[in-house]
């Protein structure tokens, strides 16, 4: 019986399409993509000096990550490519020009971390406003004998401005508002929220006092963040940024923080991670984590829940579950 | 005109009730409180040896805050005080029997800074649940170049039981609901909201794997939250204290913590503030503030508006605004 199990298995493994993990991405996920298909990788870079070149034909499916390169010539590699799954939401390191040229569907996890990303968003602007890092040292170190902290000013009926309004920033506002925050956004359209829409982001900047980045990173929100932008946000204005470094001038940041032109911030992500300059470590008033916002457990298996089902899908030839929108007008072909 | 001017404010300063201020409370209150009556103090204890007992007649109300020390001995250095206001919600240090058998009407600040405290139980769970301080240090100590944190467990779907439900715990669960946990409550009472109403400490203890603690302290809860209840809560359990000190035991809090049955810790309060033990100290998994809850400039100024217009509503002969809940039999007839 055992042996029988077995022969079956090893025939169906045989038989399945071949999956490459760009990245380890935890046994669980592989496990789960086991059950069903050939499961290779990774392998580290360059691929194809590890990659054993009868395997390359084999491989139909690439599971990666936003932040892993994925360009023409990795999906060269491999001529019978015909699905990526991104680990997460965003995909800004994956040519999707390339994909679409050779008709490879592209998918996401769009939502799936949302609520851990605004969560993150949330902790980050807490623990800057409360002063949670300096606080916890004024107790260890006994300050506490010698005084009190002076009082801050709390976020009730703060302006809290949401640049971006998909679904992490859409969680952050419904967030914010259990604070009894003010909440105004600013994204390319106006949606059907009860916050004010403003038109530009200097016009959400120039009215609030605390910015949530939440806007997904492209080549053409590089920096949109810039010098004014934050200037504009005041000596005790806060910025948050739980969406990609790319889009903060980190340079002009660093300098209106020196100033205290600007009066702090809460930073998940960084301009060329992991580094972090020297410049904003040495400030007391930015609180920093290393792009953890969106890696819960409960998102990340959430996530892998979702590879797992757009792989299925896709060689059972019905529709993906979460392509990503380049994508939307071809899979409904597929 | 001037001297006209002056000449009738000196008159009706000199007729003007008599205010105490036990303690400091910064410039803007007793500059409001001085507009219509005479402020005196604050004085070094003990009192008797720092006043005038020729003033001590005069003195007609005290502006003093919970956790000062008010017992019927200072009571009795004012033979004719009528009026008692605390700053802040609690009155846990006033004896309220000895303010009643003479008459003494007392007023607090309910509710207004509750929104505030409230604020910071969410800034204390979530910088406990995102491990803001390790993450902080990761990123500044360059860690971040030798690998990633490891995930944590969000706080999505997680049991948040809330100890007393007034106006505090209920701010704290229209905050968690907005992070999309379970909530759960235990007070003496159920209430009209749509939370799950526990009969019992034990029972929300276990339920619950975030316990936040904010019931107003008093004798009768002393260490309630005691090892039981803290074992209860489970070795990924978060107890989060913006209460009092006395309500948790803190020797049984420190050994299952250092025993990894209990989790992590957000702390606002402690047993002998400011003395924090130093095996407390030691414990990375607990985030410490200087009980600072509730004290956010937007509180307190609006304490400060509280007490002047109890007192102005007091010495015109109307009902004060906010008498403490023992006073309100008393305060109809006033």
């Amino acid at each position: 019986m055992d042996d029988i199990e077995s022969n079956h298995q090893s025939k169906q493994t045989r038989q399945a399409p071949c999956v490459l993990f760009a990245g380890a991405f935890g046994n669980r996920l592989r496990a789960r993509v086991t059950q069903a298909f050939n499961v290779i990788g990774p392998f580290a870079p360059p691929i194809a000096g590890h990659l054993d070149p009868a395997e390359a034909p084999k491989i139909r499916a690439l599971v990666t990550a936003g932040n892993m390169e994925t360009d023409a010539a990795m999906m060269d590699l491999f001529p019978n490519l015909d699905l990526i799954c991104c680990l997460g939401s965003g995909y800004e390191r994956l040519d999707i020009q390339a994909a679409m040229a050779r008709g490879i569907m592209v998918t996401h996890c769009p939502e799936v971390n949302a609520g851990a990303v605004a969560d993150h968003a949330l902790a980050l602007l807490l623990a800057v406003n409360r002063k949670i890092i300096s606080a916890d040292k004024f107790v260890r170190e006994g300050e506490w004998h010698r005084g009190r902290m002076p009082p801050v000013r709390g976020l009730e009926g703060r302006r809290a401005g949401i640049y971006g309004f998909g679904a992490i920033g859409e969680k952050i506002a419904a967030r914010c508002a259990a604070f009894d925050m003010q909440i105004a956004y600013y994204s390319r359209s106006a949606k059907p929220v009860p916050y004010d829409f403003h038109g530009s982001l200097q016009s959400l900047a120039g009215w609030a006092d605390i910015l949530m980045v939440a806007v997904r990173a492209d080549a053409g929100n590089r920096h949109s963040v810039d010098k004014e932008i934050m200037q504009a946000l005041g000596p005790e204005g806060i910025l948050v940024n739980i969406s990609r470094g790319s889009v903060v001038d980190e340079t002009a940041l660093i300098a209106l923080l020196q100033s205290r032109q600007l009066g702090a911030a809460g930073l998940d992500v960084f301009e060329h991670e992991p580094s972090v300059p020297d410049a904003l470590k040495a400030l007391g008033q930015v609180v920093m984590t290393p792009h953890v916002g969106g890696g819960t457990l409960q998102a990340i298996e959430a996530m892998q829940d979702l590879i797992v089902a757009n792989i299925a899908a896709f060689f059972a030839g019905h529709p993906v579950l979460t392509p990503v929108p380049e994508m939307k007008p071809l899979s409904a072909g597929f």
